[in-house]
């Protein structure tokens, strides 16, 4: 029976980046040797690693101020390493904080400097986007998390301020089309939208570095890996081929403007039937802050839980049972989840 | 024509492992989805993650006080981690400098506390390892690389002091048995003779840690990786599910002391040519220093390298143009080099 990949995360790539994939591992590109056991500094690697900075500088439009990093250590890592490379001490950066990664975003950065809590949406369980509240000037940045994998909200617009934007984009990049120039970085743990767990894109203005007063461990300085060109270490080398490969597939779907068509088409198929059928609900009462990638919702009657899940099971749909934050359904849908597998989980749900 | 890949890293994997590996990205188990893209929280994964771990407890008979840790961020990342989890500022850590890395550590650790370098072979370009220095009593740790991967040189024994040894095995783990009661922390980048690059074995015992007064980033903090069973935050699936892989292959092949062997028969063969032809020489003078795992070694006549790389290269020996630092050629002949490739380079270096 054909499974259809609902995971949160690490999460379905596109079927012809799989068998490339399989295929990199018994023989890269007729090479006589594997992906799995090539050198970092070979031609071939060489090569790779520049066409996934160049795609993803393309897909995103990333200016040359901008530098393109695959580091290692997710977007935990980032949580510190961010704050530590850009807050002094005696700095502030305001946070949104709009589920757990945003507030584990903010206990790590408490580490480095002032850290104001713009506005949370825990009162309500994060099960919407804060609005109205005020950024004061003179922020060093403002951090949010674009999309809460958890609590399936996602920032459709992103807060204007004199500040650059600092952002986990970890599960809604390349989904969308994003407004750069906002943005002082970015980075994203490549397991929802980008490629297999291990590695992470980080996106960073470079004039925003070199400013702080604190020692830098070399593996936590950007500005080592930029120097080094992502090849300080020994880099996670088939992490970055399959994200490689999986950008390229995005390139070739037609760029984030046709990823965020059928990523609109396929939430829209979803989210309708959520609202129409009354045995369903969804944990995000407020339209606008739906995620275009996480769906979240519950059964209107508890004890219809077990059951969907069962049908939804018996359908071939996987990974559809709710973080036990929310409870009830997530039916993630990245980029490489196809159409087709979404009607297949709205066919059980109307026939249910 | 045959590959034969004699690469320092990330390097050759057995061929078998590299079937299955192929085989997982297709397909995981007939569990109609690929290894890239199951939770790390799934059965399957989880399963993986504890089978590799207790094949490394198997394979290096590591006791139940010390903790077994499957972390992202490369040996690079341990430089720094292993002296900030282990060394307050006021104390002092004993530092072996055997090398390229070794001398990296030592800049790393610095930034935490007092470093002594207790003998160093920098005079030598590293080409040996140092004996006869003394080690003064109450250092909180002695670190040592136990492999020099550039220079071609190898603790066969390791030092005897009362501080727990810390030490990079990237390039020689699980190619031969090792006293492990004599360590504090071990740590390895995967990609020379565990796995794929993209993950690090960190072994550590547990009661050395919780000492340092300073604040730990969690992801730096190997208390929390602990805690979470290394699964704090996505960990690096395909590279510990390829490690995995591989320690049953070490396994199946009977462990440890048939790996010694092995390593041995292949690292005799090629030395004993390099002796015995008067057209190369090693670059490590004592024959005790040498390495089983990268035999580095020149032309008498400079003249001859060129031709003599185009001859290895001819037949089918990828990878052994030496490092800048040592010039000349390494082969690398890790764990899963078979002695019929060494047999190859020999035939070589005979007939040439």
């Amino acid at each position: 029976m054909k499974k259809h990949n609902f995971s949160a995360g690490p999460a379905i790539l596109p079927a012809s980046v799989i068998k490339e994939a399989a295929a990199g591992v018994l023989e890269l590109d007729g090479i006589g040797m594997s992906i799995l056991e090539i050198s970092h500094r070979s031609a071939e690697f060489i090569a790779i690693a520049a066409e996934a900075e160049s795609l993803a500088r393309e897909l995103l439009q990333i200016p040359a101020d901008y530098a393109v990093l695959f580091l290692s250590g997710g977007a935990s890592g980032q949580f510190s390493m961010s704050a530590m490379n850009l807050l002094n001490e005696n700095q502030s950066a305001g946070y949104l904080d709009t589920g757990t990664w945003s507030s584990k975003a903010i206990k790590e950065a408490k580490a480095f400097g002032k850290v104001q809590v713009l506005a949370s949406s825990k009162d309500q369980n994060y099960n919407y986007i804060p609005t109205g509240y005020d950024i004061p000037a003179g922020l060093r940045y403002v951090h949010v998390t674009s999309n809460n994998t958890i609590f399936g909200t996602q920032l459709r617009e992103f807060p204007t301020t004199d500040a650059p934007l600092v952002a986990d984009m970890s599960s809604d990049i390349f989904s969308r089309r994003i407004p750069l120039e906002k943005f002082g970085l970015i980075y994203a743990g490549a397991q929802k939208n980008m490629g297999p767990a291990g590695v992470t894109l980080v996106i960073v203005r470079k004039d925003l570095l070199g400013q702080v007063d604190r020692h830098l461990p070399s593996m936590l300085d950007y500005r080592i890996h930029i120097e080094n060109e992502s090849m300080f270490n020994t880099p996670p080398v088939y992490p970055i081929y399959v994200s490689m490969l999986t950008m390229r597939w995005v390139k070739a779907q037609g760029g984030l403007e046709a990823m965020e068509r059928h990523n609109e088409a396929k939430a829209k198929l979803l989210y309708d039937e959520i609202e129409r059928n009354p045995r369903f609900q969804c944990t995000v009462p407020n339209p606008q802050d739906r995620s275009l990638m996480n769906v979240t919702f519950v059964c209107t009657d508890d004890a219809d839980t077990k059951p969907f899940l069962a049908a939804a099971e018996a359908a071939g749909c996987d990974g559809i049972k709710g973080h036990r934050s929310v409870g009830g359904f997530r039916a993630s849908i990245y980029n490489s989840m196809p159409l087709e597998s979404v009607q297949v989980l709205v066919d059980v749900m109307k026939n249910f």
